[in-house]
């Protein structure tokens, strides 16, 4: 298909589609003349995926890029091609600086408890104990101890994503899956965190003459 | 305590002092003179509150602020004073829009189906709506049925969350603690569950001549 139908069917405009085809975000078309080219349900599928990066996720265009471009072509083991796709996307966290032997020695620890086998160029590692070290400068000093509870229930997490992933047909369509749980599951995840603190709070601290609560409003709709 | 006394024990320069007092990030100090005020110890306990939202968890000045002058002085409840607190941070979600009644009835049947009780006006709720909605228009269908073991899950996070917070002396260092711990333990969470998916994932799909694990770089140290 041409550009202009390529807009229409992905609704993306034009103005856009080039910019992100001169950014190198999205792969070129097949060239068919001086200033013309084809497009295929590939091109829509990949739109639809960088918007989701860009518009849902917030991520920079330069960083969309870098993912779009990490992308199997011909990959159909699952776990290379997770390692591939989720690899070059760290969680939104500010990296402040190297961490300490202290913290690097607890991460360790937590992972030789928990066993878990991590490739050893792993990003994942090294941010965890750079963002203890963070915290340790305030104060709050959390160690592999603290941490083995959090752990085990992500790990519970992960095997519910993993289920998630099972059924896809290609690889293309794997990684974009991989991707859209692991990025924007992520603020459902802090967002029910953050209701089951208010929930839980609650229960442990009842107070006389409580507000109104949700399920009251439910039923007033 | 002087100004310059402040930027000395916290670590603030003096410049960075004076833009967070006009920006209304910090209380303003007791005025003593025309041009001059006296601070104390809460100053500095403020101060690194201010440079843990800002530099490690990227928020905005304007923000911050908000978050600053929701903090109570004199609030002694826990749940009043988390709800005040971590009701003005919402989780690093870009907002997409309303979210639809399917996406908003899937989400009170959740809330139902886990007997949460949260309070009307909480935004979590909404921001939970309007993400799925994301979600779906990217073609992941993701309803109350997919979303009730990862809230189970997360309640159980919730927990441990809400027993780090146990022995806290004053409201200022409970709402400052329970800051720290909601918001910088976010990245914690999201790193912890790539790590996880990492090890779930190659246990699921297990390669012949796999790649060093981390374990082995351990031992080599």
């Amino acid at each position: 298909m041409r550009i202009s139908e390529l807009s229409r069917r992905s609704g993306v405009a034009v103005a856009t589609i080039k910019f992100y085809l001169r950014e190198g975000v999205l792969t070129p078309g097949r060239a068919t003349a001086a200033n013309q080219a084809e497009y295929d349900e590939d091109h829509i599928r990949r739109l639809r995926l960088i918007r989701a990066l860009i518009s849902v996720r917030g991520l920079s265009v330069s960083t969309t890029a870098h993912i779009m471009n990490s992308l199997p072509h011909d990959e159909v083991n699952i776990h290379r091609t997770l390692g591939l796709v989720l690899g070059v996307i760290d969680p939104a966290v500010e990296q402040s600086g190297a961490a300490t032997p202290r913290e690097q020695r607890e991460v360790d620890r937590l992972i030789d408890t928990l066993g878990w086998k991590l490739h050893p160029r792993s990003t994942t590692v090294d941010t965890l104990a750079s963002t203890l070290e963070s915290l340790n400068e305030l104060g709050v000093e959390i160690g592999a101890d603290t941490l083995l509870p959090y752990a085990q229930l992500m790990e519970q997490i992960a095997e519910l994503d993993l289920d998630q992933l099972g059924d896809v047909p290609s690889a293309l369509a794997l990684a974009e899956r991989a991707i859209i749980l692991t990025i924007l599951l992520e603020p459902v995840l802090l967002v029910l965190r953050r209701m089951a603190q208010e929930h839980r709070s609650a229960l442990r601290n009842t107070v006389g003459g409580s507000a109104p609560e949700r399920g009251q409003r439910s039923a007033e709709r």
